[in-house]
């Protein structure tokens, strides 16, 4: 493996090891307990489940993987704080949308060159990158997985001692 | 700046914008509100805070970065549960001992080379190293990265609204 290569693996390492924590965490709930508040008066695992999902869905466009596969998901998770909407997804659908974005992902992540994760995301324009060539898709993978681990922590909180 | 030199670069600025939001957070807190608790019987943001920096005082030997600060810091917040022994250390002390890893830590890996990064670290021996090349030092520093968002998210649960 070439040393960019191996900067590559190591950074996809850590967001496989991040979502497989998360994913297991989710699985640990009925559909009934996703309705659980990770703290009183705090979001509800639902509908950090909902987050992530769209926040992650985001990564295709910004990592140039395609298109997103659940766009809808934005206006209820991204834009709108918990509560602040009728629950229109099943609990069931949200966590099956989850699990179906990360596999993705992960085939996505898989096929890029360590190039591709040097070049720049889809929200920075031309001239930003050229001043901060550290706005790139590798950029975005990391942020997310720091993302993803922030909530994991949260979710984990409502699980069952 | 190479391509090296850019992966490099992405990860240690994906560790300080993690590290100082974890500070910023810790930093909202008074003394006495150190000893809430993330939520109803789970740890309180003062063990977080022990517990954080003992793990980020151990990145010193794990990334070659030389000897640790607070090797005593390892007894009641790694080893131990939150509760599980009296507090000796007092909230401004430890919140003061973070800051400082934190500061030693940013000298240490702004000293580091692209290669400095890929070779194992001290936690592995050197034939597991050899079958797997990715438990190298930039591992160690992005599984910190996520662990510190982990619980950043909790610690800011305590966080009055």
């Amino acid at each position: 493996m070439s040393n960019e290569e191996l900067f590559v693996a190591t950074s996809v390492k850590n967001w496989s090891i991040v979502i497989d924590r998360l994913e297991k965490a989710v699985s640990a709930f009925s559909d009934n307990d996703l309705q659980l508040e990770v703290s009183p008066g705090r979001n509800r695992v639902y509908y950090l489940v909902g987050h992530l999902a769209a926040l992650h869905d985001r990564m295709f466009p910004l990592l140039g993987l395609g298109e997103r596969l659940q766009a809808e998901l934005d206006g209820p998770f991204v834009n709108l704080p918990d509560r602040a909407s009728v629950d229109i997804s099943p609990a069931a659908d949200l966590r099956r949308f989850m699990f179906e974005i990360h596999a993705r992902i992960r085939e996505g992540l898989g096929a890029m060159s360590p190039e591709d994760f040097l070049r720049r995301h889809a929200d920075v324009s031309e001239a930003d990158f050229q001043k901060d060539p550290t706005r790139n898709r590798l950029a975005v993978l990391q942020n997310r997985t720091a993302h993803a681990a922030f909530h994991t922590g949260q979710i984990r909180l409502a699980l069952k001692k």
